[in-house]
């Protein structure tokens, strides 16, 4: 079905060959694609240590070394959907607010043609205006792995528009029920005790990295696709949800995250829901010398690719 | 209560900003605080690889990205206790004899004030003269997570002071009581097959990372508990018993050492023993271009710091 | 038994001194030993990022942290085996099938003078070339620890002869016999739905890492053992199985693999069985800087060191 | 004189023990002081590579390893001025104009209280507003050393105040007397053909790196000297302006810089002059992991340190 | 003149932004452009440190710093040529002799669409397929910048194609004329006295970095015009020839070479001759983590690129 | 006359492979030798930043880049004398005084063979054993090369054998001549300003970088010459003499050196002198991740061999 936007095959084209897009997939525009790979270069919203306005580069960079079938279900994404690099939201480095505004118009267009928005970030602030775009009719389900709530109210001379508050944001202006929201994986110490009440009063279903080793995966999964339910939900990975020992080069790290095989564990189990878009956020190559960190996210971005196409089979091809 | 020992406010003052002190604290004498964080800047005791004399400072620095209240009991040390970054013991590079007398007489001073010594190491000898400066009159308890069990008698030529042997010495000194000494997390291979016949023979408790992977960490921290009982106890906290993936800066890695998981569980279980002061040894920046292994050891450190903060609440304010 | 072949001693000989041979052992040919230890710097099959050339030099330099005796067994391989440092297949750069021919003349020798080789790669290809070597008379149980299942056809233009594909061709040349060849850790996307359809046409037994995370080490190891039976066995282990936080510097990472205890916990499993040579491969240093996968990869090889000791023991020595 | 600002003593306090002070200086009020070192960890002007935010932080730790007395003059600058780290300038990371405003204000502070500002920065926008709180009753003289001449007029929109146009918001606002402003070392390609013309047009001296090689620098410096003159003068260093292979770490690095040599030599060649203050910008930790531009940077630091002691020493301690 | 062949305005797009194609050019066709930039991912050729492979994908990105205008000569390349990026010549991986049919075959339709080649490498040896593919009907000069002379005749047993070999080869199939090639900046030890008698003997010009120290820049680059004349010359800049310490990152680097202002100087000192098309190779990215030899090597084929320019507005647009 | 100490040939050998001993030499006794190349890995000497223990390794690693024959005077040291790799020796890491009996008695043992020691560091310190073991009787000439006089009396409690102390020590026991000994490269602030007087007094000739770049390598080296006249020599090269852009691993970086090209260029000069032994120094492996360090210790160490050998020659083969 789609053979125009298969990956460059890495038995004829070596992978350190050719222009590193996407999981070395063709350039294109969402009107064309069922998924639309994006980026957004975007670290306005950093609190700390920025970088993560590079992360796109790197993703892409090490996606290079991505392959065409998940080996659990023998499925290729791009036999199920058509796919393309779409390029990067030109955001503008001096005006936040501004770029905020580059961002939802730019995602509004995606919506608007019907492809599902997979994005490359970027800070979390980003999933702020990415939401605007894609939920302003009715507020969507939310699963977020992460090692933070990002639910801040402000920072800073009161900043309403940081990594750290996205979420509470996205809950004031309606764009997502706190009730289908579930946040997995949160850890560190906090800046003040009364850090996740916010959340909490909201019906935010908060499982800590220390519930979550309880519990394992499947049983927390099992929670999450109860919470978010059959409605449109979606799906935001902060890279720092990962331990730093796999993910290191990210602004905030934590110690005792997640690992690798429990994410993708995680990520696989939201096959079936009815997901309107995900973004992988918080990857800051200045920080991540191996690489290792942008091939973590990277397959990551190929296991959500994974889940879309399956939401894109199940609706049929547009 | 502790007003005047308050961390910077991430809020107000960025993170990247100021002197990096511990935790971004006020510097201060010990006779000011509950608990004296200490820098000791000394690796003459490393056999092979050296470079924890750069510990400290680079555990400062990591600290900046560390927050004030912890996430699961939902209490802030500052709350409990004062704190305050104490400085660095001033060793002399030349002189390994003179400068454990001036570490012993650095710890003696922090006993009589009443503070609780919390340590950013410098190499494992360290241990011995703070454990001079405390434990003189009696034989402590002594808690030790490492991969190496540090009771070999000597080195090179008779050496009997370095980073592999300060608990044989303690032992011999008095200052530990090996029937209330327990060992978590050894591993790798030894010089020779008798080497844990010491501390065996002593009647110190040594458990393998075998059996520790068997029985898991509730397990483990019981039987830990159960052996140093309510008498004072120290803690020892070497950063290579934690994997090399989590903690690369150490002058002699082992590979297949608990997670940071595992080890912020086990320090949290510390709570409520009778701790009379704590360390973090090892961390090597020469060998830790990431900063990882720093981030590691300020994290514990910060766990570290929730346990002895809760000795202090329930021993009542100086 | 074997004074002759004493790693040297590291409190006497510090760990920095010296000519970094493997283990800190003497230099010898194999006919003065029971196991070989041999370095094998070729990566011309290499379809990406290449750098394994460099590997048994860097695998050489992280051996000098290795001790005698095994902490579980408290038994030393070199008191049950003569083990030398046998130096460095020297392979021809710029010609890959004539270096595979160097390579097999090379393990011809070795076995014809009894002793078992463990090999230091290298790319996965130069496990063909050794099993010429060794198992030219009747095909051998194999056991290989890997993400990938190295058994695809060709490459790039029809190239038979890659890392990609040593184990097709071992079966197709009758060295390894396909029911007694289990795979476990494999994982990763792949590049065809078909990939595996010859390796299980064949009856070899793939071992996912999703299965193996489900029954855990011991289970798995027992079915291992028991595919490959009492029948000489070769080992592989490509470095590429554990996890890329514990070994990043490879040349095509996947996430998500086992962890080094689990590693560690397998090699153990395979004492007692009649294995003819085992070797490390895929440690790429160029993308390995912190020296951890060689740390890894170095381990490793003492964990095979002294499951090929018990070999030699109980065949008595030569 | 000024023996209660003396850096800590390297034969007595070893060099890696201590906080990491500028140049182990104690902390003092600018009212305390002669000469104020101050750091301004803000990097919101950046067009491309963030990070010099981190700055200040590692030019305080690389200058530990400085010493007191110039090796050429013979005199040390502690003996001339009472000199102090004054800590950092605390902006605001999501308000680039009230950041503008708090760094004005801090300079203005240190002004009226007498003691002349050595800076380390932070991205060259820093410069506007600490000319703005130094020279807002008449303009001053500039010498420039740097790699490009930051006289846009705006990037990205229109945006007025970034790392690239700093000079001629100065120029524009009466800050600095472009008859007396010269620029040395200029070079890399340019944007736009005009990209010079504002600043030749309004007098300004440009001394491309191609003429600087062709007169070296005792030439060069004695043009700057006669372009300044006696009158008030302000010195800005931007570190791009050495070559990139003793200053790796910096945003926009351009090949074919000044040595360090030259460099030193050049600072050397300010003496005398009316200097008002200095500062040293664009040094980026997230791009220098060996360190090296960070210590050439605390270098500099130093020799501008020299010279400013000098104009103490000239007009009288206060 | 060429407005469909405009980098991206740095002023609007920022450079963290968009896929990284070489100077941030269009991708396009030879046929459509008059100067072709080419990557050609090569690395069979190397004798050591392989890893040239990915020496395109870095000099693209980092090609991402340069604009549009040299700053001496106030022109754009951009306004003078067509310019684009033209992809990267898809080599085989196994099989060397092919790769260079495959390099060759690119080349002669690169020369038969009447563009010049800018090619990014790859190792040395592929400036032997360029030349074969640019100048099979009658010898080209050539200006060679190198440490070595790459005039060896064979390696390993007879190999005749590797990096150190190319100009040999070049001479004997008659595509260069040695009595027009002159090799600047060689210097190193030698394999062997005899090593550069074949060059001498055929009449190639060899100036060691001796020499070249001791005349400078200016007189050495006139003779090498009047060497090579008004005829078609290549032009082939190894990115060794620079000082490791501005180019680290190449398998085989020599201490003592030209600085980066050198090598410049003579870049533009090439203007004006009948250059057919110019390579900048060598450079190793897995051996380049700062990314400094990179940045290096994209700027100097900025500076190829003026200078191609000049020979497309001399010769007027096709 | 020296066929059995060749290096290995690296058109045969590929330079990969094999141990790495110095210069891919033999391993021999110095008996057995003219020349012999020594390691001396030690550091107890180092007041701040540690870690030349390991730069023996280091040194013998990159010198597997080395080629055989100089390439300006075209003869090869192997031709001219029998130069090995000789080993490290062996110091105690836990007794300073004892380690420099250690290394006095070893160079006794090869002054007492006849071979000519060149040393591979190891900080500065061991220049002062080592000049006992060749200078105990009668006190001899010495250039040393270095960013520091390293005639400084004490450090830390009266600690007199330190690397800043070593040529104090030389002098007062009589093993140099201060009449005879000339210092060139020395910068960099100092801690007092009476820091050369001792030298000064001496009559020791020190030549400050601003006075070698005033003056150029051949009068300055013309001088040097002329103070050792004709009487044995000792030269030690102290890697801190190099701009830190080219030798950035070692333990007191200074900016502002004499470069690679100058280095050699003095190092030739010293051809014709009765050179009774030569080092290299302060190498710290840690604090050179890109290996560049070690590789410019390597070359000077081969162009200090390549003056050895003319020495040997002269006075004819043993």
């Amino acid at each position: 079905m789609t053979n125009a936007f298969e990956p460059l095959d890495s038995g004829t084209v070596p992978r350190f060959a050719g222009l590193p897009t996407f999981m070395r997939l063709p350039v294109a525009e969402p009107s064309q694609v069922d998924i639309a790979i994006i980026g957004v270069p975007f670290d306005l919203g950093t609190t700390n240590r920025a970088g993560t306005r590079h992360g796109p580069r790197e993703l892409r960079n090490q996606s290079s070394l991505m392959r065409r079938v998940h080996h659990v279900t023998g499925l290729s994404p791009y036999d199920r959907a058509r796919v393309a690099d779409c390029g990067d939201v030109i955001i503008d480095p001096f005006d936040l607010m501004r770029s905020l505004d580059i961002i939802t118009a730019h995602y509004e267009g995606v919506r608007e043609v019907g492809a599902l928005p997979l994005t490359a970030g970027g800070d979390h602030l980003i999933s702020l205006p990415i939401l605007r775009g894609l939920a302003k009719d009715s507020p969507v389900g939310l699963i977020q792995f992460d090692a933070h709530s990002d639910t801040y109210d402000t920072f800073f001379n009161g900043s309403k528009y940081t990594h750290g508050t996205p979420f509470r944001r996205a809950i004031e202006e309606g764009l997502v029920d706190p009730k289908r929201f579930v946040q997995i994986g949160l850890r560190g110490a906090i800046s003040d005790a009364g850090n996740y009440d916010y959340a909490r009063e909201m019906g935010v279903r908060i499982i800590f990295i220390e519930e979550f080793m309880e519990r394992g995966v499947a049983d927390v999964m099992a929670e999450a696709r109860a919470i978010v339910g059959d409605a449109p939900t979606y799906v935001t990975f902060d890279i720092d949800g990962i331990d730093p020992s796999q993910a290191p080069g990210t602004g905030t790290p934590e110690i005792g995250g997640f690992s690798t095989r429990e994410a993708q564990q995680m990520v696989r189990l939201l096959d079936g829901l009815d997901i309107i878009g995900a973004d992988l956020v918080e990857v800051a190559p200045p920080f991540d010398p191996s690489g290792l960190t942008a091939l973590t996210g990277a397959t990551i971005l190929f296991e959500l690719l994974c889940v879309l196409a399956g939401v894109v089979e199940k609706k049929g091809a547009r």
